[in-house]
This record gives structure tokens, C-alpha cells and sequence, in this order.
């Protein structure tokens, strides 16, 4: 054991004390793992566009990151101090109907909640400041030296793997990846049509590189994406005809499968009607607003199309994700594209500066910097 | 050969002449087949709900029957006079991109054709009467003594089948069947939902009894359907709820699969609704109206629901369907259950009238009696 375990632990977090205001650099308190919680110092953090999507405050985000366990607290028996890990924002309790399934990575007690702001164990937070609690988020709350986490939202990866890489592999890069391999699964020498540039949907494009894909389309309103991976770009603005009809065009009839990465739900509507009848199979990743109606003709159903969405590419995140890792430690995925940024952690809002100005794909920041 | 081959054959078939009056049986001329037809020698005929819509007259009807191959066209290879056949209202060229993928069954030259009336080889008839050209329907015309058929909408069977009970497995009942064990898949043990107990949902109730399903939710608006193979009936009339949330109640948040055999897209949204997160797939078969659309929240996707549409059950009609009278034969499958009526062709008009009050499921007709 390390000689911090079973003690308080003082260290520096990113808080966030309101709503759309910078995030502030505090000291805080980090309290002992309790049951089947682990405490982590985190390496390296990145960041999405989940993190700062919350009603409740103070609150400590971060989610994409990579650390090494501190300490265990009772009845975790998988995870000792010293492991290399990455936080997972939803998790696996290898128990519930959804992990023993096969197909399902939806667990009920871990699924991602985005609302919850205290531990399971004891309905209270682990971090503190003179105190006060401060809120965890997703389970991960990784903007901070230290955290504590849920046993069933860590997964357990290969200590040889870079942390300042595959620490992206927590979240958005494992999301559109897994799209495309787990759940698109486009065979050697299919066509691909992916909705949306962003992190996610370039994620989806290595994944169907790494399939043996021929054609990946990329689609974005945007008229100069990052597009590496892509070999056809298709802005729809530049189309009088909708882009499902494009595609159809550019590929005799439609592509074998699509990846909406987007979050619109026209997006959703065009990546169903822009497969192929007969075998096509679209997969919507992006997230819809709560008012959104997925709207098509079911005669397009019935000329034996597919529609299947996907939580988290399919992964399992403690079953599934060490092997992402061990991808790219393979060379079969490569993950440096994808990290187009670092900053200190101490420059965090310069980090989300980027991001929000569609700069940085990902941006690493390092916690000791 | 035999000794009517090449010679124009004069038989009774029953013409429709106009649109909604009864069939008239007529005597008429079928004339020789041409390149890749055969002319088939129709021993018994079922109908089903398809045969009789129509904008084009005069038409002879039918396309679930059992036949015997009375003489061959140039180029076919692969039956001979004297063959036992079932006649497929859509066909398989084994050339095109759908008849070469493994997933497809949607051939190109000869997918189903409801205004198609002619031949492809020549775009004419081969029915005539006193002359004048009678229509075909759906390539296939079972409601005559003899028919031509293209070469690719016959399935050789096995000619220890008796013809009077497999012809039911030209339509309807392969379709529901084939959309339970092809496209819905359950495995062994889980529960499915089957929407509309009609033939077509009969029979996917028997695919799922195949599949060793545990549990057969049969959904009907009719108060008392036939429901053999079901396990338990919901009448959503019966219920305040949406049928949907009465069938996630039942079954601890919803069934493994879904398969709707209804053509109202109500049932389908339903059917689709009614899956469990995680790995809920559910399967449209019902042919909807025109104007309807399929419309739900993207995040019934998100989590993990697959919805996917079928036709024919996704059989392939030369490659597949012989193997689906073997299961007949080897009384994996039963197919008596589905035959409640006999009537002698020249009553045809009476089997139309017991399909369309309800009474019968199939109403099987010998064309010599
Ligand atoms: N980032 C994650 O970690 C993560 C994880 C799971 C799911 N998701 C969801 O996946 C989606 C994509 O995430 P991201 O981080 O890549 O987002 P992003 O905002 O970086 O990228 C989205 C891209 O989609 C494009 N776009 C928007 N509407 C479009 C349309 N109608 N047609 C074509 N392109 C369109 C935008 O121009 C943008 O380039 C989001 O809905 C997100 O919620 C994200
Ligand atoms: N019959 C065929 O050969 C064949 C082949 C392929 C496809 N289809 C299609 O499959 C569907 C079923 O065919 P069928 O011959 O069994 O039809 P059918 O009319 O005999 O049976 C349909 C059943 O669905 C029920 N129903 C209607 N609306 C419903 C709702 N909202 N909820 C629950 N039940 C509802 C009806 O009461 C009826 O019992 C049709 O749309 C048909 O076009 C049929
Ligand atoms: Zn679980
Ligand atoms: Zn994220
Ligand atoms: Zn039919
Ligand atoms: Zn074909």
C-alpha cells in the first residue's frame, strides 16, 4: 500500500463553482476509497463536449483520461496500487442481466449518468474543498490529481501503454471506433459513409480503415473538417438534391453501411436512407435532443435495411477497452492523429477554448505540468 | 418431353375481368415458354390477400401454388419436365449484386412486380383467350391449370413433398417463418413478441417456436385470433397503457425480439418500442400504406435497439425454400395447422370469400376438382 491510503489526500482540481463560468484551480481534499471504490492519480486528462453539461455545482468534471491506482478501498480485488488504468464514464459490474449479455454494454448499476453527482456506496461525494462537497461527474472526475472511482469504471490496460495517448481512448475515440468494428462492421472492401468530422466520426473512419473498408465518405456541414482517413468528402450544402441522394449516386445505389457521428437528426434520417438496400446497415452514435423524432418511410425497413444504434462503440469497458489498448500498441490503431493539442492542466480553459472553437481534435493536458 | 411440350395448351384458369366482381373460370390458352420459362402443370393453389390488387385487367391471379414442370424454354438448365415445383412471386437470376450477396434476396431482374403483366423475354403475354392477351400477376398466374413461369421464380422441392400442403410455403407462411429464423433470430430460450396473428404472424410464431423460444407474446386488435403457438395474447384494446409499455411490464422492461406482421405502422412503432434495450432487435414485415411514416425518439436506438426490416423472410426463393420444405418433411415444421379450408377451383370465388371474413388461414384448392 502507498503510504497516502486510508489518508485524506490534498491535491489540485479544475472546479467548476457555476454554470458557463471558467473552470478555477483549487486545492481539495480527496477522502479514502470506500467499498468497491478506487482512488487513482490521474496522469492525463483530456476532454469532450460532455464535460460542463450539468446542473449541478461545485462539480468537478473530466472524463478522458489515464492514471495509476493509489489505493483500493474493500472488495476490490481486481485493481491493486500501481495498476495503469483508464477511467470509463460508464460502467461494468459484471453481474446485471446487461453484462452478462453478450450484445449489451448498458449495465444497470453503472450505465452512464450524467445527473448523479455522489458515490453508490454512501450517496456522498470523495471530494471536498474546507468541507464543502464538490459534486463527482460521470463517476470520473478525472480534472483533478486524484479521484475516486467506482471498481466497475476502470479499466485495467497494459502498463507499457503510454498514458499521455491512450488516455483518449476513454471515451469519444472508443465510441466512434466501436461504431464502425463492433457494431457497423463493414467487410473487407465495403463502403462507408460517416456523419460528422468531429472526434467521433473520424474515430468512426479509422475504425472502418482498420475493417479494410474501400470507400470511407466523410459528410459534414462544415466546408474544411479535419478529414484524415477520409477518401471522399460530401458537404451537403453544396447539393441542391438531400445528401442520401448523393451518396446513392456516388455509389450505385448506397453504401454498405453509414456512422452518423453528428447528434442532428437529419444527419440520422440521411446516414438510414443513404445504405444500400438489400444488406445496407446504418448506426447512429450522436446524441439527439430530447425533442428530436426519427422520421423515415418503413417501405425503406422493408427492402431489408438496418438501423442499430450504439452506447460507447459496444464496448465493455473493463471487458473490451484493455484490447483497444492493445491495438495500439499492435499498430493496428493509430491514436496520434487524433491528439492535435497539450496544454498544462493548469491552462484548462485554453483546453476547452479550443475544443469549443473546433481546433483541437483532442487536446492533452498533462497534471503535473 | 411430353407430347404437349411446344404445342399452345388450352386449359381453365380463372380470370379476373374487372376490378372487385368474382373470377370467372374460362377456358384459355397457354402458349409454349420462351428463353429461361417453363410451363408448369398447377396441381393446388392457395390465395392470400395480394391476389387481387391490381389496376390491370384482364388478370389471372395466384402465386402461392404446387406444380409439376410440363415442358422447359431455351436455356433452362436446371429443371426438367416432370419436376416438382413451387412458383415464387419474386425471383432469383443468381447473376445480379442482391443474388450474389449472402444477405440479399432482392434480385434485381426479377424482385416482385405487382404492374409487370407481360413476360420479360419478350413483354407479352403467354395467356390468351379467343386471342386477346390476358395478364400475368407476379410472375407467377397459379389460378390456371398450367402457367408460365421465368426459371428464377421456381424453387425445385423435393417430389416426396406432398404438393397439396407444401404450396402454402410459396408467400405467406415462408415469409413469417423466414422472418423469425433469418432476420429476428431469437436464440434459445428468449422471449418474442409477435404483432398481427394472421397467416404471416402465425407463421413467425411457428419460427419462433422453432428457434426454441420461451415465451410467444401474441398481439392482435381481433378479440379472439387464431393463436396457435402463442404462449400468451395482449388485445392492446384492452389496455390504457400503450401496448408497448404492457409488453415491457410483462417481460421486466421488454421482449428479446419483435416481429410485426401487421401493415399498420402503429404496430410497428410498437413492435419496435416494445424491445428490451441492450439487444432488442425487431423485424417489419407488414407491407405499410404509402403515406405512413415510422417515427420514434432517436435514443430508443441509442440504447442499443436494432430494428431491421424483411422481405419474404429473407429466403432466397431457388436457393433457400427447398430447404424449408425439408423441414416440413423431416416434421421440424408443421404446415397442416395453417391449412383450415379445401374448396375445388371452381369454387375459387368461395376461398376468396373465407379469406376475406376472416375464417380461414390458408384455403387450399385442387385444380382438378
Ligand atoms: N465525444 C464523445 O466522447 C462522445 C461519446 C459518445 C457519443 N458522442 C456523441 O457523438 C456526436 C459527435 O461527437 P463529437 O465529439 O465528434 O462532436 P463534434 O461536435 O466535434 O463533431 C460533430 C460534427 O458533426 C458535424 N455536423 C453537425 N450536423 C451535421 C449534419 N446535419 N450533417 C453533417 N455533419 C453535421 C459538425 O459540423 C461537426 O463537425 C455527438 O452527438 C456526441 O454527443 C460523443
Ligand atoms: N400474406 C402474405 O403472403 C404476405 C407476404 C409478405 C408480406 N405480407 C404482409 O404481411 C402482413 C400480414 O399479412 P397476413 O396475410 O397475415 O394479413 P392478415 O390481414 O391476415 O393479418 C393481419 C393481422 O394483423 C392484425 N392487426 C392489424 N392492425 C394491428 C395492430 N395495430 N395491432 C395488432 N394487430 C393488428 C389484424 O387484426 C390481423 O389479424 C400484411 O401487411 C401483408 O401485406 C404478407
Ligand atoms: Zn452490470
Ligand atoms: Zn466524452
Ligand atoms: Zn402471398
Ligand atoms: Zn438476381
Amino acid at each position: 500500500m502507498s503510504s497516502t491510503a486510508g489518508q485524506v489526500i490534498k491535491c489540485k482540481a479544475a472546479v467548476a463553482w457555476e454554470a458557463g463560468k471558467p473552470l478555477v484551480i483549487e486545492e481539495v481534499e480527496v477522502a479514502p476509497p470506500q467499498t468497491n471504490e478506487v482512488r487513482v492519480k490521474i496522469l492525463f486528462t483530456a476532454l469532450c463536449h460532455s464535460d460542463g453539461q450539468t446542473p449541478l455545482f461545485p462539480r468537478i468534471f473530466g472524463h478522458e483520461a489515464g492514471g495509476i491506482v493509489e489505493s483500493v478501498g474493500e472488495g476490490v480485488t481486481e485493481l491493486k496500487p500501481g495498476d495503469h488504468v483508464l477511467p470509463i464514464f460508464t460502467g461494468e459490474c459484471k453481474e446485471c442481466r446487461h453484462c452478462k449479455s453478450e450484445e449489451s454494454n448498458l449495465c444497470d448499476l453503472l450505465r452512464i449518468n450524467t445527473d448523479r453527482g455522489v458515490m453508490l456506496n454512501d450517496g456522498k461525494t470523495r471530494f471536498t474543498k474546507n468541507g464543502q462537497p464538490i459534486y463527482h461527474f460521470l463517476g470520473t472526475s478525472t480534472f483533478s490529481e486524484y479521484t475516486v472511482i467506482h471498481v466497475g469504471c476502470l479499466a485495467l490496460i497494459n502498463p507499457a501503454a503510454p498514458l499521455d495517448k491512450v488516455c483518449v481512448l476513454s471515451c469519444g475515440i472508443s465510441t466512434g471506433l466501436g461504431a464502425s468494428l463492433n457494431v457497423a462492421k463493414p467487410k473487407k472492401g465495403q463502403s462507408v459513409a460517416v456523419f460528422g468530422l468531429g472526434a467521433v466520426g473520424l474515430a468512426a473512419c479509422e475504425g472502418a480503415r482498420i475493417a479494410g473498408a474501400s470507400r470511407i465518405i466523410g459528410v459534414d456541414l462544415n466546408p474544411d473538417p479535419k478529414k484524415f482517413g477520409v477518401t471522399e468528402f460530401v458537404n451537403p450544402k453544396d447539393h441542391d438534391k438531400p445528401v442520401q441522394q448523393v451518396i446513392a449516386d456516388m455509389t450505385d445505389g448506397g453504401v454498405d453501411r453509414a456512422v452518423e457521428c453528428t447528434g442532428s437528426v437529419q444527419a440520422m434520417i440521411s446516414a438510414f436512407e443513404c445504405v444500400h438496400d438489400g444488406w445496407g446497415v446504418a448506426v447512429l452514435v450522436g446524441v439527439p435532443n430530447k425533442e428530436d423524432a426519427f422520421k423515415t418511410h418503413p417501405l425503406n425497413f422493408l427492402s431489408e435495411r438496418t438501423l442499430k444504434g450504439t452506447f460507447f462503440g459496444n464496448f465493455k469497458p473493463r471487458t473490451d477497452i484493455p484490447g483497444v489498448v492493445e491495438k495500439y500498441m499492435n499498430k493496428e490503431l493509430e491514436v496520434e492523429k487524433f491528439i492535435t493539442h497539450s496544454v498544462p492542466f493548469s491552462e484548462i480553459n485554453k483546453s476547452f477554448d479550443l475544443m469549443l472553437q473546433g481546433k483541437s481534435i483532442r487536446c492533452i493536458m498533462a497534471m503535473d505540468a
